[in-house]
């Protein structure tokens, strides 16, 4: 029986690639699997704008997503590919590994919410499609071994825990989600040290603010407090503002990527998952960092309704982390609430704010 | 998509339950998977012999295996069905589900040097063929709830650790059978928690000693060191006397697998794995202990072989334990290593002795 058998049953691909792009050359191949979702989509723009990976220039990207991917409006030298592809569904990885792609980044996910409501489909994708694309990789052989970053989380901590939670915390998930992410991780390590792949999985803080429409991720409302107001709408706040949590920027999230993918493999060791950086913040500072950034009157759009269901759940969630293993890697966030704030005004708003 | 692809295949099972033992009544039926092995054969004879779990008493054991289980020689009142079923083939463990054991010991494994010399074969029993019976279970539905008693392993940590290991340890597996394991147990509490079984995950010590044949466990030279002896036989030390591990007995292990199997669901907590009390030994005190049983003709029989290889595996194995919540739960294993070489005796060998 050859692998983990949703993988090996072999049925046409959902795209055909174009291989010519991906042709073996001394620039890097890059495979972003998720290229449509936020981080995805930012991740992509900045690889495009730099034409690189580190130092080493990007030849070609290979955009993969269940959606498709938005343009890249200045894709430079860098050969841009997009594929619509189920990965959750077989044969469909081992094309998407047809041009050896030298970084993998994986970033595909159903998110917190929607995997603890729909318990099939978050160990399809999080977990099942995950490691299809870590066997595809393994079955290529021939010495082929790309760097894979895995997006994972802080959901892989569940309660009890400490204030500020160290590199020696257990993973202990207290969601569907956070499980599945724990696995990934696990598989990641064991596939690093058999030596079929190169991987490192970043555990995210709960990124914010988040642009856009708010998705299923049961963390959204820490970035609706900012953002509706910051653009003169309502948001409803459910839980007190007591309530502490561990956030990074968009633009952080994307920086740990790239770091990701460019560290050397040797210096991070055999435990290949790393707790991101970020901003330990409570409710009551994100209100102030509003406040100093666009004044009471944003503040004002905020209504406390008080939700008991989210609030346990932000109970159970963590504070606080002493990321020394990442930070002694050369990971960085921001410093403060004020500045994941004056991030999002800068990258999302162009600078332009409706109170300040 | 019906769960995990590989179990969704319909296929003819490998066996045809004969389910008019299992119907319901008030006494308990038990499934034991892997019943074929050296813990589930004791298993089995113990609860034949008690006709009872915990206070409840058995109306019928289902004992499955790749293999034949042995015939229980003293049944009592308890009806017995065995099974030879690959759980790692499609559709065999629904059939196994068939009379709704209300407890369920999954002890089937690929062991830890074969589960690193067969990659594909370790992932597909020790993880998907778990994984199968969780999601049978969970598709029966209708409020059935099962205990399941998983045996997992200390094989889930790696180094580096302290000298002493506390529950707080995360695990991060330095082997495939280590991660296999400790997938298992995420999954396990997962399912526990979204109410689709009623999990534990009970870590067995390394046990020693093991009667019969050497396995392929790549702790087994920890037992072949006392067992040979004991039985006139010669037994090679691959490792230096000062090597230490963490030791139960077969007997222990059966016995943490009973009481694991009683507990009751609210004691055990969210946290569905249990670092299991066991012995702290050098392979000096090993041999001690066998001098004192059996004397300097004993001991004269082990051979020491050094090995590199096994050596440095062994440094990478945990050395003690603090299993502070387990001993809180009322698990209880040997003192020290002298009462694990008479467990031995008494239990292999009736009490005799070649050398004494």
């Amino acid at each position: 029986m050859d692998d983990h058998a949703a993988c090996s049953r072999s049925r046409a691909p959902a795209f055909a690639a174009r291989r010519g792009l991906l042709s073996r050359g001394d620039r890097m191949r890059v495979l972003v699997i998720g290229a449509a979702g936020m981080i995805g989509r930012k991740l992509v723009h900045r690889l495009a704008s730099d034409g690189a990976l580190g130092h080493e220039p990007i030849l070609s990207m290979l955009l993969a997503d269940v959606v498709p991917a938005s343009e890249v409006t200045n894709p430079g030298s860098v050969g841009i590919e997009t594929a619509v592809a189920d990965l959750a569904q077989p044969g469909v990885v081992r094309e998407l590994l047809a041009g050896r792609p030298d970084v993998i980044f994986d970033l595909a996910a159903v998110v917190s919410g929607e995997a603890e409501t729909d318990f099939q489909k978050g160990y399809r994708v999080n977990l099942d499609a995950t490691r299809c694309l870590l066997d595809a990789v393994r079955a290529v052989g021939g010495g082929y071994r790309p760097r894979l970053v895995f997006s994972s989380s802080i959901a892989v901590f569940g309660p009890p825990f400490a204030e500020v939670i160290d590199d020696q915390q257990a993973s202990t998930p207290a969601t569907s989600y956070g499980t599945q992410k724990a696995i990934v991780e696990l598989l990641l390590s064991d596939y690093t040290r058999r030596g079929f792949l190169d991987g490192v999985a970043i555990r995210l803080p709960t990124i914010c603010v988040r642009p856009g429409m708010p998705n299923l991720a049961a963390t959204g409302f820490f970035s609706n407090i900012i953002r509706e107001p910051l653009d003169g709408r309502a948001a409803v706040l459910p839980v007190s503002v007591d309530a502490r949590h561990w956030f990074a920027s968009p633009r952080s999230a994307v920086r740990f990527l790239v770091h990701a993918a460019t560290l050397e493999s040797e210096l991070i060791g055999p435990r290949r998952s790393l707790t991101m950086p970020g901003v330990s913040a409570t409710v009551a500072m994100q209100i102030e960092s509003l406040r100093r950034a666009a004044g009471d009157g944003a503040v004002a759009l905020i209504r406390h309704e008080p939700d008991e269901a989210i609030a346990r759940m932000v109970d159970g969630w963590p504070r606080a982390f002493d990321a020394l293993r990442a930070h002694e890697l050369g990971f960085r966030a921001e410093s403060d609430f004020d500045e994941i704030v004056r991030v999002h005004i800068e990258d999302e708003l162009g600078g332009v704010i409706k109170f300040s």
